[in-house]
């Protein structure tokens, strides 16, 4: 009988994460991760259900991360300052320490179309949980699923910068200025085109 | 052998999606859908690479349509500008004819995982598509993959609208007014923070 392994996923998702860069995700087997971090393959499928979950593990979490940070914002916060505040809440999930560990997760999931489709579906997931909390706010159907899809996309753009070579500053400063790049962007809307009648193309 | 059948892609895409509502998705084979529209297997793998791929046949000519309205937009045009231009022309693809098929289509989608992973993968591809697009414009990475990303969310929202029961509205209004709503939206953003040392909370 394995005994409870404290840290056990950890360790799990660090071996599975070096295997997965030097063999490949395709080839890697659970029981390989699990011999690896010096585990069983049943101590394995007690935390994840299959290699893939290794790498999404932390889904959870940062959507915890995500929603506290909608919930905390100030009552009066306009939607698009809410997801800002749910961007600093995410980013003080992935402090500098974690830089590394990230990097070598992109590049696993970077080299595998079905990992990536698993991905855009858990950036989904993302979008949807922050505009179901932006909702229960009282913000309405369309600002909350334009707020919160925004949010995202901002984190993505964020995190891919972050987990750059040589890239020195913290998630939650990147994030901060990909957000302002958002709201500069924006504003350089020359007209909300309310009717195709009202519009002069060109 | 099988000739060549004109309007074979279209006619086994409608006899696949009948299927697919009728029997469901997973119960339904290549074989059904190509004797449904009076076709022969192999006629149906001439078009198509499995019957997944029938949902998805659209994409490259989206890919097109949207690349084209990047393309046309006026040499002074603003990043968000040219997103509205893409938007434009993307919705032309999407007629006010197309709108059963379109939400026929969906809700086969939205009754399998692995189809929304397969759509959400596909949305991404386009947004890449529109970024790159924009670069050859000239425009920055980062303007470039926003104003991309922040395009197929209007498209994508706009689109969830369009099908929406009762709804009357044309594709290309609605995408403009979610297009108005979210520069109105970023509008409210209290602050570009720079720095972390130049926020006040609250």
């Amino acid at each position: 009988m394995a005994r409870w392994e404290p840290g056990a996923p950890q360790r799990l998702q660090q071996a599975a994460l070096e295997l997965f860069a030097t063999r490949g995700f395709e080839q890697t087997t659970a029981m390989e991760i699990a011999q690896s971090a010096g585990l069983t393959e049943r101590t394995f499928f007690r935390h994840f259900s299959d290699k893939r979950e290794v790498l999404f593990h932390g889904q959870r979490v940062l959507v915890e991360a995500f929603v506290a940070g909608v919930e905390s914002a100030p009552p009066d916060a306009s939607p698009i300052d809410i997801v800002a505040s749910a961007l600093r809440s995410a980013a003080s999930f992935f402090p500098d320490e974690r830089r590394s560990h990230s990097r070598a997760r992109q590049s696993v999931i970077d080299q595998n179309s079905a990992l990536q489709e698993r991905e855009q579906h858990k950036l989904a997931g993302l979008a949807t949980a922050v505009a179901d909390a932006l909702r229960a706010r009282g913000v309405d159907d369309l600002a909350a699923a334009l707020a919160a899809e925004s949010g995202i996309t901002v984190f993505a753009l964020a995190f891919a910068q972050w987990i750059r070579e040589h890239e020195q500053r913290s998630l939650d400063e990147i994030a901060a200025e990909v957000l302002g790049e958002l709201v500069t962007l924006t504003g350089k809307a020359t007209a909300h085109r309310a009717t195709s009648a009202e519009r002069t193309d060109g």
